[in-house]
């Protein structure tokens, strides 16, 4: 594989590499909000689009019961390894609108402490359009120049940010479509620009919305309060009381599966760089608040958390109303680690909280979407293959590091098709994903259209050596 | 004074009396929303309107910096008592919309269980433009029929869901002008339709709104969920830890000056009918929930309460977004009983609730408005006045209550002007005011009217006996 001419295509052509992903990232491809069901469709087109004038084959916009799966593929040869690129080309909602300095949609460039030479603002930048688009940018700079050395698959999904519901079903249906000796994601962090690393541990969620009902019509809370259960203040009872003073989850057997992380390695993790006082200052608090015993990287890793996402009921609008309301609501997640699993713990949370409702106080909860917490092992050749690509373009050895967040389906891939993934990002943690101002360093994109290349060259190279 | 012809009067004019109501309950003059303003206005020229054409002069809207107040006296004789008449033109939001039958500013009248004669819903049809423009039509009856016994002066103000913010300053400006014997409000309810009551005591307000910041921007759950203080679950815990399983409130030195009140009144409030279970069938509950070692009456009355009428954060649209929010919010009001007063209260509301704020928050508390409580003596003339007009027009004495909700202009009356009030209300607590499908009976408004005209002869000839 030459290198040299592979990486001069990609110089070649990065300007318009950055236009096109500028014109993805107009699309408001909100997969949560069914008012932009047809951006979302507008968004699959588009990738599958990209994908044939790449030169992938078999180019299909698969309908689901929810949003398309696109896939496409090329195979030059059965007996060479094949590597299944995973992406998502749908996006988080953009609110609350007002805190965005430009419009989610309306792609901006401009430069940043963090990234002197620029970032694109805009939601989906990072997560994942952004860093999902490297990868066909990379196959088609290996393509044009001739130097694909390994079969290629492409499953580009449109529901990540709703939990994925229907790319299991596709899995299942297509395992000979799908087979594959390695699944490659780029949806991920390094821990800094000049520090890479390669993410092998993700948590995995339970994500519920609770519905609290007192009364059956909103009331006077002069005439009705201190008589009747307002659902609101029981609602801040029933979640307060979902963690002790420890900031230890209450949830009886919560904790029965999680592993413990041996004193070895939890010594390992903490020789990643971590500067708690920058930490502090880039957001705005005067201290961290967590698990007692556990470090701030313990505490987003190796360790679970229950985060209220939402929370709304009564009277939200300008001024005072002195309403003892009928309903209150909230959206809770749950960040699980191995071995928990997500259906157990929605069930152990759906009981513990219908229980610990006050008197007066009726309770649903409607489980959202869940997801598997994973690690990955660091001795397979998917992950030398990484390590060396990225020691490669960036000149220095990444570092392996468990993420906080959930990619649910790493977990389904593994059971469904049998296979490993590699969680080879580019993302910062200073990405803001899923908040106002979303952006993605032009440093970032670049680095992973360079290095993607490699991971193939050395892959293929340390398959044949096996 | 002629009452027979009085009450003829109101007969034959009773189909115009409620379609001038009806006319009054289009106007959406919610005080509290500032894109109302000009509706607020509107009906504060209706009213004044209504005024002249009832006989009043002197009939004036009064510009304040914020919505206007109306007026309008007659005046026959200085050496007649002088009634004042409050009441108020403003009413409160009518969110949430979609729970309402028919729409809150287009008001239908239709029968139910406890009005079988019809009930007008919309929003003010009880609280309080049905029950002061009574008033007018009373007045309009003894001034068109010649037997007006007294001098009166009407004040309605277009401030009372928001605190009456303005009157305060008008009361004291225009204390000449404003000079009284007694104030007459309906503003409060009854037991039922066949057992009239006299409200006797009124709870004061203490309201805040809270804002709960964590980091300075919204972050991902997933990256920093565990690790940093979330507003949302701060604003649980600090809202959960201010009521004690007890439903003691927990705020330091919050019940210091409350009044204990006596063994023998408590007796002699738990001789008002009150059925338990019907109260809980109506709201749809299967257990009321209060303060330990109170009836529900007492805890609605003579106690203090805390109510959440409020809460808003992080993401609440369709579907999951995994965000940890940067702020979170809540609508807090106090309900206060005598000796309480609501400057004190909020302050101490406010010192102990920035001190509860754990690690990484940081807390505003913003007062909305106060208002005290007051307690009104039953063995006055005005009260005897309202006890007999009662007592003549329901074939039954009125019972006397105390009511839950708080008017906070009645303690400002006594203040300012020097003189009592006597809260002489006609609604039912089923009339849900602040409430989708508030409404108020057909029998109530024309009980209304009927029984007022008696007040004021009572009165003038109970002052005469003195």
């Amino acid at each position: 594989m030459n290198m040299n001419t592979v990486q001069q295509y990609i110089e070649q052509h990065k300007e318009r590499f950055l236009s096109e992903l500028l014109e993805l990232l107009k699309i408001p491809s909100i997969s949560a909000d069914s008012a932009h069901k047809d951006d979302v469709k507008r968004a699959a087109h588009f990738v599958a689009e990209k994908l044939s004038s790449a030169g992938a084959e078999q180019v299909q916009v698969h309908e689901t019961k929810g949003h398309p799966i696109v896939y496409g593929e090329r195979i030059l040869d059965e007996a060479l390894p094949t590597i299944l690129v995973y992406g998502h080309y749908d996006v988080q909602p953009a609110a609350p609108l007002e805190l965005w300095e430009t419009p989610a949609f309306e792609p901006h460039i401009r430069a940043t402490e963090i990234h002197p030479q620029g970032a694109i603002f805009a939601r989906g930048a990072a997560d994942d359009k952004g860093q999902f688009y490297m990868h066909l940018k990379a196959f088609e700079a290996m393509m044009a120049t001739g130097e694909l050395p390994c079969n290629v698959k492409f499953m580009i999904e449109g529901e990540e940010e709703v939990g994925s519901d229907n790319l299991s079903d596709f899995c299942k249906a297509n395992q000979t479509l799908l087979k594959t000796d390695v699944i490659l994601i780029s949806d991920t962090s390094i821990i800094a620009n000049d520090t890479p690393s390669i993410t092998v541990g993700l948590r995995g969620m339970s994500y519920v919305e609770v519905e609290v009902t007192g009364p059956n019509k909103d009331l006077h809370s002069g005439v009705y309060g201190g008589a009747v259960a307002n659902p609101i203040n029981a609602l801040c009872e029933m979640i307060a009381s979902l963690k002790d003073k420890n900031g230890h989850i209450t949830i009886p057997h919560f904790y029965d599966k999680v592993a413990v992380v041996s004193k070895q390695e939890r010594a390992e993790m903490a020789k990643a760089p971590f500067d708690l006082e920058n930490y502090k200052l880039d957001l705005g608090i005067d201290d961290v608040n967590g698990e007692l015993g556990y470090t701030t990287s313990e505490r987003t890793s190796i360790r679970p958390t229950l985060d209220v996402n939402g929370i709304w009921g009564g009277y939200t609008g300008e001024g005072s109303k002195t309403v003892l309301p009928s309903k209150a609501y909230a959206k809770i997640s749950m960040r699980l680690v191995p071995h928990q699993d997500s259906q157990s713990i929605t069930q152990l949370f759906e009981q513990h909280f219908k229980s610990i409702a006050p008197k007066g106080i009726q309770v649903q909860v409607r489980p959202h979407h869940g997801g598997e917490p994973v690690v990955t092992p660091t001795d397979t050749v998917e992950y030398l293959a990484a390590h060396k690509a990225m020691e490669k373009t960036f000149g220095k050895a990444p570092i392996p590091v468990r993420g906080g967040g959930s990619i649910p389906i790493v977990a389904l891939f593994e059971q469904v098709l049998g296979a490993k993934s590699v969680l080879m990002g580019f993302g910062l943690n200073s990405d803001v994903i899923h908040s106002p101002n979303e952006n993605y360093g032009l440093f970032n994109f670049y680095k992973g259209i360079e290095t993607i290349p490699y991971f193939y060259h050395y892959y293929r190279a340390l398959k044949s050596d096996k």
